[in-house]
């Protein structure tokens, strides 16, 4: 019997691309949609590609009602919004499966530091599983709050864990680039075609990024982080650099690489370093690992679809690890090339 | 039992696309895989992005070998190549749906003007069916030759095929935007990033586009056709201008566009003129009729994935047909957004 | 002694490329610089490309302030509020180089139906010369109030004019496609980037656009247009089809073509179709023709800088030729490439 | 009298922006172009953006030939090529301005190591010039082979610059991104526009990029090098940071940084982090500096436009300086922008 889900936060690019992946998943059925400022459009209104393809309501955002009616909700919506809603869903004995930043940090102190407000509901934080399979596919199954990775700490993290689960690393120097999806659907001048296009800008330097503190509770150690943006719609890039602790070779690396992520589906090892776009649409991490043995540093790239991987294909991988279901059921792993 | 399918040409931009939709297709299973250049080349080399997804060798390109172990070889090649191998895959038993151009037009004098060579198998034509789903859908199960047509002409005729079988036109305009993956995959230096990006270009003017004679063939009225390229991979407008030969009311228009493709489900009427990245990644149209009542001219545009609709999905959908699958099994449909 | 220039509405695309060009005019001096929600700010905050190049207030938009100080006032604004302004800077004996919408149409009731208001001060509409240097150079030379012509109806109107006055067509159907520039710099969830990038669109279709009376005004028969928006930031193509009523041959073309532009140093009629990155950043209009024989048809197309031949390169160039200044002094005609 | 340049390796992308740049210098005349492949055809077949601007031969490349008409010859030539040409020139008392790699590098065995061949005149390596106006200015004046610097190296030492020479860092890691023109005009697969589209990419990991050395030689400290390529045309961004070698505060690091570029009119330090899009088409670089105090680590990004002031733009300025002509006279200092 199908596991009856929801979409919070349907308007937006990750719910849309959750709303792509589910509705062609052969274990889910799709039973409601909210959103916050588009609810009471026709969903074709918000989304004209969706026109004829599925009747259903954009509601408003009630947490009641929707965990009434799913036996798991996804959520889609910004940071301090989650948090509100998701006490009601899970009382309604749905699980939550929340794409935001709001159960990602256990320590609510630190959460209050990076996200400039107190944590609605720091009560719940100890039941939430930080849900990146690669780390944590044991303690997924049966869970009811999952706290899904951001794009750049899904990304680094695949690149950096080989290295610092091996001692390694005394300090991880992330460098991502990212598509422009990842800033969110807003009308913003900065996110204006004409602003962004043919441009690649940093930001959020010197530790600013609300994603460093993330990457050093799952990573636990320092993380110098610096994102890019870059020219196109999806895709991500990291590129970690680490000081070697003490001397490796390459073959070893190499293996290092192979084994750690053997029984991972979702990753594949590269013999090259991967291009975002081989990726594209897709649930997938393609990883490689690279030694400069004259300055004794290690190179560690990791390509992800920002949406997909580090977004909503990790999420639903995630849950159907929760729910039991086959691990890459309804996953999108073959890439949208060209 | 599934149905066993091979691709020819899986190294270019169509084959790669009916790789992605096929691999996903519940009711086929992947037998074979050829290419031209890149045989003997491992998958991953010529698609970085499909590491450890699929494992198949590519096979040199020989027909009887292909025909022998597939009930369907779908054909991704360049023009004069395909009918080569033709007769020698359907000496086998087995169908071809074919994504290039030597079997749409009936005509081999025209097939020779527009294409510069004599045709390899004229007396095969008669046994082609132009496997456009939303013309000749009675025509397709159990045709053993499928002739695909190109991008331009379906998108060109589902925004005119309505106006054309009403009489209401005696010649169309079409003015059409490519994506660059129309062009190929062949390193050639108009094709190159920097030569194409931020830039727009109409060509093939005057009539002198090979896709000129299929529209003609297909509509039955002269087309004035002009393709552009614009910078983008994938993705395809079609904008159709038609002086009225009689007098009609919007109303009229838009309810003989609703009825004409109320029965395709690959077909989707819309208020407002379409996107092209509506339609991402799917096998659909999306349509819309205005009426330009001052100066009796109306204006059809249709939306479409050139490499989806345009050339791989369509494919998949009369194989559908062909094969008597459910017609929509394993089509792509929900859009890839943003 | 340099021409004291002002530039109103430099927080707008055409604005600042008015400045780029303005700023390395040999025979100008900037002098002023308003806007008008941006008033107040640095310029370097407005654009921070500019950052140390030019030490100027931005001003609040004040007519007479402004004309009070300069020979020449270019105006980057939007439609309707230019009308406000030129009053009181022509009453300070300033010249006016108007790049929007206001002064191009002659007769106020066409303004009215087009853009939705009446006109603020149609006594002035007779002083306005339409400032298309190639169809009126002879009028600009001390003219003071420049009506200079939109992105769409200039490159159409290169296209057509010389099919136009030759008497061989009665309807010009037109076609183009324009870079997201054109769209200005408002914070519309239409123009983001991932809403544009990759996808390809119609619209103000059938008769809708505003820039449809303008094309007809000046062409003198009826004009199909269809505007596209491709995903690029700068760069326009039309692409005219035209019935003809007489029989030409293509020899006979090539040279009306080459006559008609002969003496016009901004347009270069070519061998083949231009691309609209041939002509980036240019003041310069690329033009082609086409016979299409057979079907009677000719296909005119025209490649054009948007911001620059489409806006405040031709309005600088209608400026150079209303002050008596080398024509093409200060006016950018060699191509950025690529 | 205007100084009498050549352009040498004009069918390239560095070339034609020499052209774009050089043509409207009002200090110099091109006399000479030259090329490789293309020798022998007219420019506008090459370049089709420069029909009707420029009537001279694209002539082949004869070292004593080209010395001999001009005062100064700029070589935009893979490396190897510059090397043998660059001795004929010299003989005949012109100066070169030399693009490319040849002399960049002053110990022949790192250049043998770095470019796989033995240099062609290690003799002439003690006169060459490192054309970084930022570092060599005073060198510059009356050189007679200029020797400019690499996109990387270019952006990456003006970020870097500051802290190296305050002796705060014993590593640099420098992560840069980099516009596809940088990989020059080459036909190959991997510059085609469906490849590079809406992808990005790490390459030349792990000490192996070329240009690792000469950072290291002008730097003369470690650098991890990590070009980055990511779709767009033109610009790059050069992320550098430095693990302090001592405690330094915010303010002092912003005054170190505009002290040391308060002379240099090609940079601009900015208080935020700088787009490539606002430099984009001069010959300038911005450079911002932020302190991460927790981490112990200054983040300096550099925005340049890869083909100006990372190639051409540079080349011009180095000649300026070298000729005595007035530093910025006919340099791209205005953005084209959007």
């Amino acid at each position: 019997m199908a596991v009856r889900v929801g979409i919070a936060g349907v308007s937006g690019y990750a719910g849309v691309e959750l709303l792509r992946i589910l509705a062609a998943h052969p274990g889910v059925e799709i039973v409601a949609l909210a959103a916050g400022g588009a609810a009471g459009l026709p969903l074709d209104e918000i989304w004209p590609g969706w026109t004829g393809r599925l009747d259903l309501p954009v509601e408003e955002l009630q947490a009641e009602a929707l965990g009434d009616r799913c036996d798991a909700v996804f959520l889609g919506l910004p940071h301090g919004v989650s948090a509100k809603v998701v006490p009601g869903i899970l009382a309604q004995g749905a699980a939550v499966i929340d794409l935001g930043a709001d159960f990602r940090l256990r320590d609510p102190a630190v959460y209050a530091a990076a996200y400039g407000l107190a944590h609605p509901c720091p009560e719940l934080l100890p039941e939430a599983v930080y849900a990146l399979p690669e780390l944590n596919r044991a303690r997924l199954p049966g869970a009811l709050l999952l706290a899904c990775p951001g794009c750049f700490p899904t990304a680094t993290a695949i690149a950096a864990l080989p290295l610092v689960e091996a001692g390694l690393a005394d300090m991880v120097v992330s460098d991502c680039l990212s598509g422009v999806s990842g800033a969110g659907r807003k009308a913003s001048p900065r996110n204006l075609y004409c602003e962004v296009q043919e441009s690649a800008v940093a930001y959020g330097l010197a530790g600013t990024h609300r994603h460093t503190p993330e990457m050093e509770q799952e990573l636990g150690v320092p993380v110098v982080f610096t994102p890019h943006l870059v020219p196109m719609v999806r895709g991500m890039i990291a590129t970690v650099k680490v000081r070697l602790l003490r001397k490796v070779d390459a073959a070893t690396l190499q293996a290092m690489y192979a084994d750690r992520y053997a029984d991972h589906l979702a990753v594949i090892v590269r013999d090259g370093p991967p291009a975002s776009g081989d990726v594209r649409g897709t649930a997938a991490a393609h990883v490689h690992v690279a030694l400069d043995a004259v300055r004794g540093v290690v190179t560690a790239t990791c390509a992800i679809d920002n949406l997909c991987k580090g977004a909503a294909g990790q999420a639903v991988h995630a849950f159907n690890l929760a729910f039991g279901l086959p691990e890459t059921q309804g996953l999108p792993l073959f890439p949208v090339l060209p």
